[in-house]
Parts: structure tokens; C-alpha cells; sequence
């Protein structure tokens, strides 16, 4: 998978790609992560990129021309999707994540300031979508969210330090409680069940315990 | 507001503090970041943090001792609320960020890996909330989220590029398409009454575009 990450502030993007697992993904070529600064397509002299918003209220607009400019660039070297980050969006999910891990390479655009230009999203944006009901600063946090949770989906990935299986949001559960050593910790214990290797207890506890928290926690994913 | 962050990944918070928005209200001090680093209270002469899960299943799992050490030093100088990040806490949103936004200081908690002893959880943890229904590789990128999202409401943070009147999920509505110059662009043009200057017309037509695109893309906020 290969993400082009068009954003203004592209060094942290740049700086994403060495941390953690996905810096191991990127360095094992698993995974390929191109920023883009958008700023480089402004034809202004002072490099600007925004604008005053029409029909008034505080705040700046990114412009169509520099936006339009800059996708366009990219989607000459490759047909892949261009995804819009905006609150107005469809919410981000896992199941979303999965299908977008099937893909080969994504376009991935971040707005900032009050966003972008309502015509050159028209014009050049595929999807929209939202990681949450909130506001960012701006898209570049939303498209570390995507590639993070993306990736996982994406084969050798995760390596030995994560598994997929049991995790929560998997059959509408959340994911039950989880010990390691030592057996007790400040007066608190393992639960029995979990140290007598019988492996159908240790299911049936586990479901239990995966029910029981999406009840008490998120009633809404088992409705 | 402080934000202290403990995380296996510090030197990611570390130049996330320096970038745009949230650098400059680090830089003005309107906002203080203090990344910390769990791994240094390992005890473990290798600096290990992580072991194997009770139970069995693939992956690995921050030990109760790391995380309760590293968490009872920041609390030592402290009373504010430790909050973690996991996909089966409380869905985070705006009204959320906005209360959080209140305070002066808070913990933010990053698991990696499978996560943390249910104990350390059980110990430390006052408030558990996630940034979505996805799982990311590890608690760092919501940390990002939090703070994105929640300094937008500390007073002069966001300066003159942005603004917290009419964007979305105030009122349970989307915000409504923004334009920006030139007037016409590709062909497309700026709707008219944008262009009008008669600011009765204007707040009518952002209201109308902000119940349609609710109605079209999220119409759960409205009911």
C-alpha cells in the first residue's frame, strides 16, 4: 500500500513514518508513505495558500486553484482514490479500514484552517470521511488515524507484538480484560480461569467478559 | 493547560509539540506538552515493558509494575485525572473535548502494543475513552486527536485562521459547503447569495445547506 499524504505540514508526517510498527512496515517496504506539501502548488509569490471566506465569518479558507493544482499532480502518476478527512464525512470504522487495506495506493487530503474550497473537493475528492465526531486543528492527525488503523489489515504488519483476532469492534464486542505476569499485582489477582489452561473455560470466560464490558460501555453495538 | 503524555513513543509528541497550530500555542505558552517516556520505568535490565498474555492468544502486553510506576511519579506532582485511551472506553466528541478544555492539567495514558494489565487500568485509570470504533497501533495517535481537539477550545489558540462558531456538530448540525476566491473556478461559480452582502439571506442559506448535508450524511445527529 502506498499513501500520499497531501497536507501542509508534511515533516510530521515525514517524522510518522520512522516511529513504532509503522516505521518497521515503511523500512520493510511493506508500506510506503509519500507527504506532499500542498503549499509547494501555490502560483502566489508569498506561497499562500488560503483565502477570506465568501458570505463572511472569521477564519480562512484553503483555495481551489492550489488544492486542484496539487491532486492533479499526483492522480497523473496513479488512479487511486482521493479521500477527503472532514467532520461532514462518513464515520471511520474498522470495516471501513479493512476494505480500504485491499487497495493498492490511496490519496489522502487534509484540510486546514476551515478547510478547503467547496469546488475543488467537488471537483477532485472520491470519499469523505470522519474519524469522529470532533474538530481537528487540521487533516494531517486524521491521516495518521487512517494509515495507523489502515495498516494493521495489511499483512506482516503488525508483526508478533499485536494480534487481529479477538480485538474490539470484532463481532460487535469490545475486547475483554487482559493480565500478564506477575500472577498478583498490588493485592490484585489473575482470575483463576486464565492460569488452568483449560482451554474452553478460558473462551467461554473470555466472551463473557467481552459481552458484560460492550453492555456496560457501548450498549449501541450489541443493539 | 498541561498535557502530560505517557507513551513507549515520546519523541513523536515531542515534534508534534513544534507543528503548526499547536506549536505556536506550545511556543506562546497558552499550552504545555510533557511527553514521558513509560519505558524508563522498566525495571527490567533489558528495559522490557511488555510480556505474554495469561490465557493465551498472540500478541503482547504492558506489564501493571512499568505502567503503575510511570503513572504514580507524574501523579506524585499532581492531581489530575488520568485518562486512557482504548477502543472500549467512552466514544470522545466535542461536548467531551470542550469540558476538558476546562481543566489545567490531565494524563493521557497510551497503551501499545495489546495494551495494558487490566490492573494497572483497574489502579490508576479515572477515565477511559476512545477516539472511535477502529483500533490503531498504539495510544500515541489519540493523544494527537485529544490535544488537537481539545485545545481548539482554550482561549487564543486558534488565532485568526480558524473558528469555533458554525462548524460542525454545534447545534448537531455539519457545516455547510465555504467558498473562497475567485468567483468562478473550473466553470464552477460561488452560489450568488454568497456574493450578495445581504447577511440575513446569507445566515439562511448556511443554515438550509447545514440541515441538508446533516439530512444526506449523518442523519443520526439530527434525530
Amino acid at each position: 500500500m502506498k499513501y500520499n499524504v497531501l497536507t501542509l505540514y508534511p515533516e510530521i508526517i515525514e517524522f510518522y513514518k520512522s516511529v513504532g510498527i509503522i516505521g518497521r512496515a515503511v523500512e520493510s517496504e511493506i508500506i510506503d508513505i509519500n507527504a506532499v506539501n500542498i503549499r509547494d502548488y501555490s502560483k502566489d509569490k508569498h506561497r499562500r495558500v488560503d483565502d477570506e471566506i465568501y458570505g463572511g465569518g472569521a477564519g480562512m479558507l484553503m483555495k481551489a486553484d492550489v488544492v486542484y493544482d496539487c491532486v492533479s499532480d499526483i492522480k497523473s502518476k496513479s488512479n487511486a482514490p482521493v479521500i477527503y478527512f472532514s467532520p461532514t464525512g462518513k464515520r471511520f470504522d474498522s470495516e471501513m479500514a479493512k476494505e480500504y487495506a485491499k487497495l493498492d495506493e490511496v490519496i489522502l487530503l487534509c484540510g486546514h484552517y476551515e478547510g478547503i474550497d467547496q469546488r475543488a473537493i467537488d471537483l477532485v475528492v472520491d470519499e469523505e470521511i470522519s474519524i469522529g465526531d470532533y474538530v481537528l486543528t487540521g487533516g494531517h492527525i486524521a491521516a495518521m488515524v487512517f494509515i495507523d488503523t489502515v495498516s494493521r489489515y495489511i499483512g506482516d504488519v503488525l508483526g508478533n507484538n499485536e494480534s487481529l483476532s479477538d480485538e474490539s469492534f470484532e463481532n460487535n464486542l469490545l475486547e475483554y480484560p487482559q493480565y500478564t505476569r506477575p500472577e498478583e499485582f498490588m493485592g490484585l489477582k489473575v482470575p483463576e480461569v486464565l492460569l488452568s489452561g483449560h482451554h474452553k473455560k478460558i473462551e467461554e470466560y473470555k466472551l463473557e467478559k467481552a459481552i458484560e464490558i460492550t453492555k456496560k460501555n457501548r450498549p449501541d453495538l450489541i443493539e
